[in-house]
């Protein structure tokens, strides 16, 4: 062990394993994640070689033998439970996309889903025994996040009682499906369907891609990977055209929708019942951004306790990078809004399987609030920790662009979370409709309840925009709940601000879609607002459940930083709505200076609570022991590069060129 | 021709090789430009395969091999002069780093300025014909931006008049210099140079690494490559632990010091004299900074005029992603910010080259300043245009992830500007450090001159935040040069905040460098408020050298819109130091959307006039033709994982499954 992570060990003031108990939900759930965990990292079937030193096609081989192995232990276990799966897998693939993820993710479900009794009884079997692999592919290379504007067709020939599937344009090809390129033999088709001459929109559809035996490509289909890309080398993104490809009628999901055999549509009877899916992906992804800045902020944290660079005082040794304020100022309040996100991640869990609970009731009144949440939450959780998990690599200075640090990594496979299912400008504007309808609601006099009933008060208050000294100075910038307030207030202040900007373009004649796109930058910044509103409400909340009082101490302060960490970052907001003072603002940023020194003594120990185990972080400047330097030299030497003392360019153009010169 | 994408080139109000002459300096090196870039772009010698579809190895032996060309050509040619050397460069490596660059860029550099002639003859012929080929060792495994904390050891020994040099522990190892790994057999090598048991500090030696003829690494000498990187995957970053390697004492680089053969030790007579290089290479990275945001507009906005999606007025159909607000919140102001510094850089070069005269007639007055300028805007331009590469990347949607689009890769060619060439908050610092002391001399009655000159002006005015209704509201926010002077009085005011800082710390009885550090987040906010300053004021400085109507328009409106956006972006600043009131503000925001309508029409022409050839950019999002989804289907049927049919892993683990299931 290194004598100065060592060092910062003792002198934390609270109990580590008690802080992970509460991250994990409970000690026995702690017990289990670590059970699963030494299941994983002791089974030597799941040794690898290290990826960073593989092609793209051994990174692919090495997560699909290492795929077939976990389906096999899973069942050999009899792990069942979804969290406790989930667990496994990330042991596995460590927090790594891989190429049966679609399958096990997205092609299960949707049959679980929307597949008629009959139908699972063809499909479900086989795809669960992965003689079937199925991918879902939706997006297309011209079409994302707007699905109405999918190209790809289904029409519908009562002569055979044929759907006949094709790609009409080059970008109504389907691109993107995880698992696509080599790995399935199956596709859930997403297409717009033709029946009769009428169009009926987007329907599901199963089609074969390939021969189960031989795995080759059928008639009509051309499908590939779509290349290397800026992460995700694990996956074989894949692209999918159709030409002509004839597939029976049973092949539509027709749990809801159907087509009879004579061509006649029936719809469903809500459209409610394919969205729950995506609600939960977007909820979860809110905790997937925990975990990937939990990793990034341990690497950045760890590291920066174990090296030593230049001088505070001249003569004396070089101290602790964490010693320096501008380090602390850079990744504390990036471990306070790691926490944050955590706490923010359980309550989208529960609040998900609570709604999800009523909506098997048939009751769907609270699923557009949940929708609404889980948008804008997915957007701004993601663009935070994003921008966050570089803050942190450049926060190690050199090393941290070194592979070795898998910070890269931790990066390039957590940013595309900021566009897909549901890319992030879109999201914060689904999160405003919401906020705009409900605001227009409140002053229409209806009682808005949940998330959103502030907008009530602020409607009764007349919250407005004004100078403080109008204002009753109620604001106490060391005490959170009066935090929690003032960010409430601003959340209102922006939504009346955008929904006047909407009334404003209005009054000059444009039409509701103009004045919507034309006020667009003010409802972002509502949505904002909003969401980093009940981003600071949630950790205040999360503060009353904590019993131990020198962990309620140590997220005290954690949650105090983020909360004015974010008032000086937005000190515009709030100075210009007049709900702080410029003394005030001025006050945050002394105590801001206050809290990182009062961090400091507990930042590696608020780190270890994250518990990441090092084959799990798999990160040479993040290790547990702070032995850096001499893993990040053993790293280096098994380079590729140094298989050979001489590399062939040598021989090849660079001895030969003397003689030209 | 994409019939969007020439349809904007069709609206656009001005000649778009008028401005690129700006951009160039002039028509006649525009002309010249084009034709270095014809010379490489029709050359078949400089055919390569796609690189995005190589292993590393076969990258680093595909740039050795254009390398070598490169110098065959380059002397073929006669092309000598620096500015042609790095276009011509800039198209055979297109803005990639490659393995020669330090051979070239600092090995022989360092040679004509710190060697004697003695060494220039037995050393300057063989490295110009690249018998020898040398790099730069001075980062260390355990130190970078901090110089003096550097431990690699040359030991004189007099006996036999040899320097012996060591690698005393593992984190003394050389570590990242460019082409140690595996191009290089000599380099140049930083160590504390000790002789008669007393430490002179740092020095640089010449040491042979590997056999000219075998290239097999000399004894003593351990080298590899660092492995791999984000980014910069064609260079050999490699690690050198020297174990007791001995050199005569002829090499150490004596034009300055010296080594006398009984190991007395005469000192340079000034330490300036090694400066000037590091101040050049900051100053050319303001350039690069633009460089590659440049690139990245480039490629996001002529895809935003080639993408349509999603629908503003229901039932018409998708439009462009540029006329969407939000997208054009996004673009433009970066499209602004790369303009700015597009000027920024052009003014650091002449600037160097001025002072570099001054320097050599041995004038070093202005030196100091060119340093802290250098520090601070290389700070304050790679953390703002890496910032804005990922913008860019992420509003492309999912196809700014695949490689094809090259805003990965640009982004991760870039990243490393943050770090290398010193750390960059360690630069704001440093710029911080001159502006306080610009400050304390003011306050002391000193007259400054220079850049700094307004910290007269704010002392003699007593600048200090104050309501804004106790000051005469001067700002004009239609008016450039009225918030040139806000920037001015917002830098004046937080230089002031954060001396004071330092001196409540001292009043507290701090020593003088706790009261730095404690100071050091309001340092770094003061020098990123004076870099802001210079941007803005140097951008309004270009506008008045811009005879073109036409042109001078649009390019105020960027001015405008780039300092207004960072007015609404930085709005708590103003607000707090009583620089602009709360209706200014909202006005601000409310030009900033007309001005985003404004230049709507001329978006795609202003990234055409950065003339950036579709094989530099080397995107097919970015494609001057517009025609990208065609080429991007073409270019994923060329990856490497479908040059088979059926990847062989579907036969090793995945049909055999079934059977275990």
């Amino acid at each position: 062990m290194n004598p100065d992570i060592a060092r910062e060990r003792e002198n934390a003031t609270f109990d580590v394993n008690k802080l992970t108990n509460i991250l994990d939900g409970g000690p026995e759930k702690t017990t289990r994640r670590r059970e699963i965990e030494s299941l994983v990292f002791s089974d030597p079937d799941f040794k690898e070689d290290d990826p960073n030193f593989l092609s793209r096609s051994e990174r692919y081989d090495q997560a699909v033998r290492k795929s077939v192995q976990m389906i096999l232990k899973l069942r050999e276990y009899g792990i069942a439970d979804p969290e406790e799966i989930q667990h496994y897998k990330s042991c596995v693939h460590p927090d790594r996309p891989e190429p049966l993820d679609l399958h096990l993710g997205m092609f299960l479900p949707t049959l679980l889903n929307q597949a008629t009794p009959e139908q699972m009884d063809r499909f479900f079997m086989p795809a669960w025994n992965l003689e079937i692999i199925g991918t879902y592919a939706q997006t297309e290379m011209g079409h994302g996040t707007h699905l109405r504007g999918l190209e790809t067709t289904a029409t519908y020939d009562p002569s055979t009682q044929e759907f006949v599937l094709n790609s009409p344009t080059v970008s109504s090809i389907k691109w993107w499906p995880g698992g696509l390129g080599k790995t399935s033999n199956y596709a859930i088709v997403l297409a717009q369907l033709y029946s009769l001459g009428n169009c009926h929109g987007l329907h599901a559809f199963i089609v074969q891609i390939r021969d189960i035996n031989t795995h080759k490509p059928l008639p009509g289909i051309v499908v590939g990977d779509i290349g290397p890309k800026f992460g995700f080398h694990e996956v074989d993104n894949g692209f999918l055209k159709l030409e002509n490809v004839r597939i029976p009628r049973e092949n539509m999901l027709m749990k809801y929708s159907k087509v009879a055999p004579d061509g006649s549509y029936v719809k469903p009877p809500s459209t409610k019942l394919t969205y729950g899916t995506m609600v939960f992906i977007r909820s979860m992804i809110v905790g997937s951004s925990a975990v990937a800045l939990a990793k990034a902020c341990t690497i950045a944290i760890r590291y920066s306790a174990v090296r030593h660079q230049s001088e505070i005082r001249a003569g004396e040794p070089e101290p602790q990078i964490l010693d320096y304020q501008t380090q602390q100022y850079k990744l504390f309040p990036l471990l306070a809004m790691a926490y944050a996100f955590k706490f923010v991640g359980q309550y989208m869990k529960q609040t998900y399987l609570r709604i999800s609970e009523d909506i098997n009731h048939g009751n769907f009144s609270e699923l557009p609030e949940l929708h609404a949440l889980s948008a804008g939450l997915k957007a701004f959780t993601t663009w935070e920790a994003n921008s966050a998990i570089e803050v942190c690599r450049m926060s190690c200075g050199g090393h941290g662009y070194s592979r070795s640090s898998a910070l890269p990594d931790i990066y390039v496979d957590f940013t595309p979370t900021c566009t897909y299912e549901g890319e992030n400008t879109v999201m914060m504007l689904q999160t405003a409709r919401y906020l705009v309808k409900s605001y227009r609601q409140a002053k229409a006099g209806q009682r808005l309840s949940g998330i959103v009933s502030y907008l009530n008060e602020a409607q009764s208050r007349g919250v407005q925009p004004q100078p403080v000294a109008a204002r009753p100075t109620v604001v106490d910038v060391n005490d959170l709940s009066s935090l929690v307030e003032v960010y409430k207030l601003r959340a209102a202040i922006l939504v009346d601000l955008a929904a006047k900007s909407i009334q404003q373009e209005l009054q000059r004649r444009r039409s509701q879609e103009d004045a919507w796109n034309n006020s667009a930058i003010d409802l972002v910044r509502a949505s904002d607002a909003h969401c980093h509103y009940v981003v600071v409400k949630l950790f205040a909340d999360k503060l009353g459940e904590v019993g131990d009082t020198a962990i309620h101490s140590v997220l005290s302060a954690l949650a105090l930083l983020y909360a004015l960490h974010g008032i000086t970052k937005n000190s515009g907001d709030f100075l210009q709505a007049g709900l702080l003072s410029v003394p005030q603002v001025m006050q945050s940023s002394l105590r801001i200076k206050e809290l990182l020194s009062q961090l400091r003594r507990n930042a590696v120990a608020l780190v270890d609570a994250f518990d990441i185990h090092d084959k799990k972080l798999n990160s040479v400047l993040g290790r547990y022991d702070g032995n850096v330097y001499e893993h990040m030299f053993e790293w280096a030497r098994r380079s590729p590069l140094n298989a050979t003392e001489v590399h062939e360019s040598f021989h090849k153009y660079l001895k030969p060129l003397r003689s030209n010169l």
